[in-house]
Formats: C-alpha cells, sequence, structure tokens
C-alpha cells in the first residue's frame, strides 16, 4: 500500500481541474485569517504563555465541558504523535496500534526515534478490538519482551472508519484494566465528529482515553494541533517534553488564535460537516455508477474501488492517491474531501465518471 | 544566568506600556499576512512540494548567488537545530559549542535527545574561536570519548555579539581542516547581517559554512526558519530527517510564503535594520545617561548594566529579561528590539530611564 | 508464542533429571576455563589491546580464510546485535527480520532503543527469503516511511532451520543489488556449519553478508561474541560503538582467552557437532514413538509436537520450554541439547517418553 | 588531560618490568577461577534466575545488612552507568557530575546516547560537594532547560580522593530535599572502602543513596559489576532496562561465581586492602625522593609529579599513564596498584626512581 505512487506524482505535475488528494490543499479557512489578522499587533509572551492561548484553552474547555484537561499546541500530527508517545513511555515501553496506523506506515520511523516500538495489530478495516488486542497483551509477559504500555488508535481511522462511543468506551475499559494508556490520533477528529454513525461529541472525549489531540491542519487550520491531556498523571512536566522535541513555538499565539477562530462559533465542526458531506455526494454519486468501496463511507475520505481504465481516465482532471491494487484489473483509489471543497467539484468528478464508465 | 527569573514572570502580569522582551512579542510584518492571504485558496501539494515553497526557494536562492544549496522549510529554531545535528553526526559523534549557546542553555537537552553530546567551550563574549576549539579538538582523541564532528555557533550570538567575515573564514577553515562541520543557528541572521560591523551578505554564507538557518520567527515572520545546506554530503535524505523529527509541514506552503515575502522585496533586512536601529538609538540613551554595556551593542539585542534599583523602577512599565547579577548591586539587563519595535517606545524608555536614574 | 510461561518457571523450581531448556546451563567447555587459567597472571592491556585479543583474531582469521575481517569481542548476543545494527544505520533507516527473530522477540526492543525500527516479515519457519524481502523493499519509497537498510537474519534460525550456501548467496545477492547491509546473527552458529544441509563453512561466510557473529555463550563458551565486520564501509570507529554502548570490556581477554580455546584446535565445530548429534538421537527416537515436529530437525534445537498429556508427564522429570500450542490439545515444544548433552540424558528422556506414549 | 597519550602507546609495545597502567591488567584472582571451575557443570537457568545469582545476592546483603536491596550483576561499569541512568531518568532531565567524572570523559558519550545530559560542575580533586551542586540545580528552573535530577559521584573519584562518611550524608542529604537520585559508581569501591580516611563500611552505604555499583572488574574479577537498587521507586522492571541495553548475560552464572568468591569470606575488602597498601609503599617512597602529587594518596590510584625528564626515563621499564602536564617541565602521572601488584614491583620502582632522581 502506497499512497504516493511514482504515477501519482507524475499526475501532479499536469495541471488538473480539481485536487481530491487530501484536505491539506487549500490554505486556511478565512474566518482563521481573520483571527491572526486582528490580533497581529498585540504584544503577547513566547512559548504558549499569551492570552490568545489562554483563550483558545478556555473555548476548548468549554466545548469538553472539562476545565481540567491539560491543552498544548503544536505545529503538526506527527510531531503530536512523538511528543505525546515519548512522553507517556519508559524506554522498554512499546506502543500497540493498527498495523494501519500513521504512526507506523506514514511518519519515517518517528516513534523509533525516540526509543519505543509501535507493535502491530493486523486491522483490516483499521480499527483495534478489545479482542484484537487481548492476545497482544498477554504474550508480553517477560523482560525478554517490550512491554505494551500505551494503545494508539486514529479516530477517524487511515481507512475512512470510525469507533463509535461504545466501541471507544469498551477499548478504553480494556486498557484501564491492564494499565494501558489509550492515545487517540484526531488529525481528522472532527470529520469523526460530524459522522452521525459514531454518535460522538467533544463532550465525551475526556472520559473515553488518556490523552487525544485535536487536529486543525486537516479541517481549516493553516498547521497546528491541540494536544489534549485528561490523565492527571501525565500532565505534569509536559512543557519540558514540548521544548525538548523542538514543538514549543516562539509564538504559539499563531496557532491559538487559529484555534479561537476554530472553536469560538462552531467552526470545528461547520468545517467538518462540509467535508463530511462532500465526501457523502461523491459517495453516492459513485455508487450509483456502480461501483463499490474498500470501507463503509462515512468520513471525508472514501475509497472507491475502479477499473484501472478508469483510473487512468480520472487522472487526466483529477488529483487524487491510489491506495491498493485490487486483483489485477481495478484499483482502490482514496479521494479526500475538505472544508474547502466547492460541490461544483463534486459535480464535475461525478459527470466524468459517468462518461468514463 | 537565566532569562525568565520568578520576578520577570510577576512583572509580565501586570500590564506594562511596552515590551522588551523579545523579537517575538507580535505577530507577523503585515506582508507577511498579505502573501498568506492572496495565496490562501490555491489548491497546492503537502509537505513541501508545493509552487510557493519552489517560489520560496529560488528567491533565496537568488539571495545566496547560489543555486545549488538544499533549502527545507521548518517552524521553529529548536526544531532546525535538532533536525540538522541529527543529520549530520554519527552515534558517538558530538557538537561543540560556546558554554552560552541556545542549544545548550535553552533547548531542555533537545540534542542530547538525539543522542549526541553537546561539549561546550567557555566563551565570555558568547564566540569560538580557533584558539579555544583547537584544545577540545585535540583533547579528543580515542574511542573512550566522544569524536567532535559539528561545531555549532550562532550569529548573531545569545549576547548580541557577532562573528566578522574574517573570522567565520578562519573558524571555518579550521573546521575543514579537522573533518569538522560548521553548522550557522541564524535563529537572528538578519540582525548579524544588517549590523555594518560584520561585513557579511546573504551571498557569502555558502562559503563560509557547511549548513546554517535563516530565521523569520525572531524577524518578523509568523513562525519558521529556512534551513540551508551547503555541502554536498549533508544534502542525501534530509527530508527523512525531517519527517521523522516531525518538521516536514503538512501545509509547508505556509512557511514559504512567509520567506516569499521576506526575500521577494528586501523585507528581510529591512525588518532587521529597522530593529537594529532602534537598539542602536537605545543604547546611545543608555550610554548618554552613563550606563555601561555586557558586550557590544551591535544587533537588536542589548546588555545594559543597571543598579539594581534602576531596574526595578524600569520594571513598573517595561517588560524586559534580567539577565546576570553584576556584583551584589547591579543587574545586565536583556532589552530586545524588533522590525515591530516603535521609535515612541524607545522614546518613553529612554524619558523614563533618565528619571529614574 | 512464548518460551518462558508461568507453567515453564514453576517447573523450573522442581529438580529435574535433566534440562533441556537451552544450551546455556552449564559454565563452560573445560579447554577455555584452562585457557583462562594458564594465561591468568600475564599483564596485559585493557580494552581488546591486550596480545590473547590479538592472538584470538589471527585464529579466527585463519578459520575465516580472511585476514582484512575487523573483529571485535562483546559479552552477548542482544550487545552484539544492538551494536552492530546502531552502527550500520542511519537514523531513519530500518532493519528487516523474520516475524520470529531475536531482535523482534526476545530482545526487550534493544534496536529501537537505539532509534531503529524492526520491520518484521511473516516468516513460518523463521527463514526470509528473497521473495519475501521483495515487496517490503518496494513499499517503502518515499520519507513519509523508514528506509529499509539492513537485513537481519539468524543462521540458524530461533526455529532450527538453516539457510543453505546457496539461499545465503541469493539473499546476499539482492541486498547488495538494493543496497542492504545483510547482517547474521550467529549465536548458534555454530549447529549451523556442523549441520550438513548448510554445505556452509566459515570460510564461505566473508563472501555472503556485510557483518556477522561468531556465538560463544551458546556453544561452550562462559560468555562472548565475536562480531566480524566484512564490509570495508562498516569498520571505521567501531570501537567507538562498542565503547558507547558499554561493551569494550576493561579486560577483553577474557572473551578472547575463550575463543583461543574454540578456534586452536576445532573445538569450536567439535562442540557443535556434538550437540546436533545429541539432538538428531532425540529426533529420531521421538519420531520413532510416532511423534512430528514443527520444522524439520537439522540444527541441535528441535520442535517435537506432543500430546498436552505427554507434555505434562516429561515435566515432571525434565526441563524444557512449551512453544506453541497446536490446536487443543497438542503442544510443540523446544528441546535443545549443547556440547554438554551428555548421551545418558538423551536415552532417560527417550525411555520415559516411552513409557507415557 | 588523557590518560591515553601516543606516548603511552608506544611505550606499551615495549617490554615492560612492570605495569602501573591500571588495576585491570591481570585475569582474575584464583579463588575466582575456583569457584568458576568447582560450579562449572551444575546445570543452571540462565538470565540470572540461576542459584549461583541467588547466592551472591545472599553474601552481599549479608556485607550491606540490608535484605531488601534488589541487586543485579553486569559485565562493565561503562554498562552499569548508561543502564542505571537511563532507568533513572526522564528524557528532559539529567544528571550532574564532577568535569572529571568517567561518565562525562571516558564512556564515548553513553549517558547522551541513551538521551540524557551530563551536566559538569568544575571540581579540581574530583568532588562533588553541596556547595557545588547548589547553583547548578538553582540554575535550572524552567522548561527551556534540562532538569537536573540524578548526581552521578564515582567513589573514589577518577583522581583516587574519597569521600567520607560524612560528606557523603551531606550530599545524600540535599539530593533528598531537591528531589534528586543520588547515584554512586563504585568501579572501584572496595578502595575507598579500604581506606581508613573515608570511616565507611558496606553497610553504611544503603543509607547514603539510592542506587551504587560494587566494582569486580577492577578488583580481582574476570569481569563484572554488581548494581545494587535500596531506592524502593527504581526497583520496579529493572530487568526489563538490563535486557533491553544488552546487560542481561544468559550466562549470569559466571559474574555471580566470581561475586560468591569475592564475598564468602571477605576477598572483596582483601584485594583492595592489598592494592591500597602497595599504593600507598609507592607514594611514602616517591615523597621520600622529594616529589610532591597531584591529589592525596589514599586509595589504589596515585599522582605524583615528577620532572618530564625521570618521567622519561620510568618510561623505560614501567608502564603507566602521563595525566596532565604541570607547567613545561614537570608530568602529573598516574600510579595504580591492584590486588596482584606484587611488592617486588613497588621495591623495583622506588629503587629506578631513586636512580634517575
Amino acid at each position: 500500500m502506497s499512497t504516493r505512487s511514482a504515477a501519482d506524482e507524475e499526475a501532479a505535475s499536469q495541471e488538473h481541474k480539481h485536487l481530491f488528494f487530501d484536505d491539506y490543499s487549500e490554505g486556511a479557512h478565512p474566518d482563521i485569517l481573520d483571527v491572526l489578522q486582528e490580533t497581529n499587533l498585540q504584544q503577547e509572551r513566547g512559548y504558549g504563555l499569551d492570552r490568545l492561548s489562554a483563550r483558545a484553552v478556555q473555548l476548548i474547555h468549554a466545548a469538553l465541558k472539562d476545565r481540567s484537561a491539560a491543552i498544548h499546541f503544536v505545529s503538526g500530527g506527527t510531531q503530536a504523535n512523538l511528543v505525546v508517545l515519548a512522553a507517556l513511555l519508559k524506554p522498554y515501553e512499546s506502543v500497540v496500534a493498527a498495523g494501519t496506523a500513521h504512526i507506523f506506515v506514514h511518519e519515517a520511523g518517528a516513534i523509533e526515534a525516540t526509543g519505543h516500538r509501535v507493535q502491530t495489530i493486523h486491522a483490516p478495516l483499521g480499527k483495534l478490538t478489545v479482542q484484537s488486542l487481548k492476545p497482544v497483551i498477554e504474550a508480553h509477559s517477560d523482560e525478554h519482551m517490550v512491554k505494551p504500555r500505551a494503545v494508539f488508535i486514529s479516530q477517524p481511522t487511515e481507512l475512512g472508519t470510525i469507533y463509535t462511543k461504545s466501541e471507544l468506551r469498551a477499548l478504553y475499559r480494556f486498557c484501564r484494566h491492564h494499565d494501558l494508556y489509550l492515545y487517540i490520533d484526531g488529525a481528522r477528529l472532527g470529520s469523526a465528529l460530524a459522522a452521525k454513525e459514531s454518535k460522538l461529541t467533544f463532550a465525551d472525549l475526556p472520559a473515553l482515553c488518556d490523552v487525544f489531540y485535536i487536529g486543525a491542519t486537516k479541517n481549516g487550520g493553516l498547521f497546528g494541533e491541540a494536544i489534549v491531556i485528561v490523565n492527571e498523571r501525565l500532565k505534569q512536566d509536559f512543557r519540558y517534553h514540548l521544548k525538548q522535541r523542538g514543538a514549543l513555538l516562539a509564538k504559539g499565539r499563531a496557532i491559538a488564535a487559529q484555534f479561537i477562530a476554530l472553536f469560538a462559533n462552531g467552526l470545528y465542526l461547520k468545517n467538518a460537516e462540509h467535508a463530511n458531506e462532500m465526501a457523502s455526494k461523491l459517495a453516492a454519486g459513485i455508487e450509483a455508477c456502480g461501483y463499490g468501496f474498500l470501507t463503509n463511507c462515512v468520513t471525508n475520505q472514501i475509497f472507491p474501488v475502479f477499473p484501472n481504465r478508469v483510473v487512468e481516465a480520472l487522472r487526466k482532471d483529477y488529483g487524487f492517491h491510489s491506495w491498493l491494487s485490487v486483483g489485477q484489473e481495478r484499483t482502490a483509489v482514496r479521494l479526500v474531501t475538505s472544508w474547502a471543497t466547492e460541490e461544483a467539484a463534486v459535480d464535475d468528478f461525478l459527470a466524468d465518471l459517468k462518461a468514463c464508465s
């Protein structure tokens, strides 16, 4: 599996009508640039001790209905993952994740570079379950092996699937029972919350894991993610970890301003809802043309399976990644929508798909 | 020595007339926000493969008069330092730096976290010399010791002093002779280039070191630094290092846009010139009041020595860091100016200084 | 899979007639203690610069028919593995190994602690092949992923299987073609060389890999392994790596003396031949009782599959590890013989097996 | 300062009458080889779970008059240091040590390779004091700096000096007050205990630090050190740390047997007493010739200061390390005695010294 094949890259060098490569093809939602502009000349303290950061924390606390969570802003998802996991784990402890997990597949060994193994579990839909975790935890029983101590999940997963509230509850119960930390990578958290199937709200999250992050980069932000630490044990000295990994921005205000824009008036969820809606429309149109999908379409990433001939035809005008060969003649591709996807782009794609089907 | 004493923090919670804490108290130079705004809805590839990054590289190449340098954008200075040094050094190799170096004093062990020792040399003015380097290199002669392999300098230094072109030339000659990489931390590079005393231009740099970075955060950027790799041996696979350390932003365009603004019309040097000019005016006024300085005032950081009584009086209206106790009754403080410092702020400070002197 | 179950441990606390747990249950072959004794009061330089180390290197060079290999003595196998791999790999590079590899299963994350991923390939017989390696190498194509750079194999494998000379030749050709280092863990190398099926001699090894180690701990030594570096690029500064990882013994002579005893008169192979012979006799007897095996019996580790009832009966008098449940009612166990295994122990075991079958 | 100059190495290639390079020039005390011999064919469990290890722990417990200490055997001093410190420290925490400390000067960056800074304090006699520690601890006050968490001392120090019982008590009180772990490197612990000036016994140690190690390599052992963990918090999962760093020998019995020999009948202290006595006799003779010393002569390492001419004359027949140039014309050398030093060697040296003085 590879999301960045040579064919993709070649294709990328052409002019496309529209890009469905990812949800970070544009800059930021205009409201975000507005807050950056409005607050630009305020003099503020550095390194996250500024009033914008304090305000952003307040707004996130309100969304979480939890004023005790420790919140820290960092510049990107890989950075969030490596800082959090390096902070959670003792040298011989490992993190368990799905074989499709971003920390295993697409972070260039970032976690191992902090000294820890990422142990994987085969997970065809990108999701971990109590059933799949149990044997792994039980098999690691003595000091000749690494000691699993954290469980990493992505919500939604890298395959566009989601954990429902009750699935999360079961996972977290298992984790607490086995003295495992549960960490949720929320690079696209908005899309999972906006999916009705998840039955999840922001306010549910503090009770369902030890630490998670709220991703802005892929949901309308220019860059930046908010790490939310719920577990009291993990809060101490976290700023040391941030500083040591190069994650404490001098102008922390630049990330905070974005979260103010995203959380002051519900923009975070609105962005995600729009992305999901566009994906849903795409999916419906594709299904109407008679094609199936690798996984259920519930978030802003969908994985239709097309004949290779169709893939080649679509590539001329649209940017997207091939995901997986399905047999000799078909390919699952990944289409990603975002807060900025225009309905016209979806309509164009579906019209062209019909034409070449 | 500490730049963040309890007294400072307490003071910071008050309302000040003006802040001289640092050069990152404001957001970004307005021209930068303009470029972010103008390019905002362009669809671009992720991870630095976008057209804005290509354009920013082109502009920096032009400033350097060197089209062969590899240029990578990262979000902050500690990140730049740790990625570069982790890429340069084999496990048993160390980096040599002044005892005042940022990587030693104020990066929470970021370099050691990648496995390498920062070896320090006593340097009262913050500068390394061939004379001070030589014995350290010679003393490390066998496999029971770390092997010095990189030399780290800040230009300007953490004490506001600068390396002249001929000093850099001598240092780099020594480094090449001893198979050492020379790395320049340019968090405030603009201020050094804008100081006439340095006799340095952008175009001089590629011949004077193996790798350096051009800092934007402290010279008008919202965040971001440009790593410039000159040495051919160090270019290969650098993007792997970036990705692994969480330094490859999905929207690399957000940093690139800032460097476009800074390098399209000479804004980078203009910002630095203004900062230096304000510092120079401050220094002249302070000297006129009869006070001396810890180091020569040539960049945007100056270190006047005031009686403690005066320090306390100034604190009421101005934000700045204490740097060093000088005897029992005097304190060296650090005053930092920036692209955004208004002449009126300098005038106010000098008036109040006169009043309490 | 676990080699150290609670049941094993409990069993271990009882008195056994004989132990087949492993090949390190006794001290050292008597000839080794003799050399330690004879050379004991010689005054020698420390840290491997002694005359005993020089002599041991000479003897190993003679066995390899290669005087250019760099040879270093370390205290154990995990240490050998972590020093070698940390020396081979750049921060973002990984090592590829079978899912059963010791570095993955039983070294507590030692390789990850040096910053590198161990990537695994499903290998039911514990062996890697060109066919199984190829897709893994091809799938890792860009800087978002780790870059496979070393291939780790155990000869014999952790499942008692071996690579033939022609299999090694094919693997190494593939590795060189893809710029991968091939590293052979030879904890039980003697047993593989003593197996006729391998068609391998010491003198073949330098042409078949970049680096390997010759294990003494499991073949009659008190402790110690000899790392043999063939690839010229990997020789430089290796003593720094050793020292940094705590692997450079002050009295390197203590390991060298053992290798003198093992290589002066062919003791190394003689020990392995005896161990293989005893395993072979055990296997023949077990087969005669009608039982099968998990893998072919060619080295000093065999994996018979017994009904659970038989396992329980044998446990009373013999120490051995359970390896794998085979269905609900049978278990594969691991029986290990050594240079010290007496024929009577084998006879006792087989008689008791017959009695309870 | 360097203990291994080119001149030394050249000298080492010649034949000497006697070596005073170090205390690890011979193999093991004969009693140790006897125990290895006697227990050689006993079948034992691996990885320190054997009966010899249990017996050695019992004997050390008796010497310490403390049955609660956790005791682990490792192969060497650098290994002990890196395992212990990596176990004590969180990623951003540092260890404070004298500038002369072995972990700083002669372990090739072993501690930094586990991710931690070794912070040094100028200590002309190799000793830390509460007075010298205090400002370092106070200066590290926020998350931009490393956080000192462990204090490393060597007893005796690398300069042959010792901490008295009351000095240790004061240091440890300071450490506990500041939430710092105190770790004692006891590579030559015997020599410190055997020095009457220290007023220290084994039984004093558990109350004076959190963790220490008892060195055998430099006091008659073939190799091996015993890590003694007193602080309850540090005991958990320590075997994981050992395994991960390659420090858990398969035949842990090989080290345990040595500690049985050393602790069953007081051999450990007897060896050290002999070494100290020989050093004392050397020192008295040297003093009688009119020479002075770099530090007081109380342990088995002494540092006489000779005219360079005398150094050259002695080099012809004796092996020793130059330590420090004292002005242009004199050199401090290091003479080390051991359990194996014969009185005749001392007499020869003194006679030759007299002759060339």
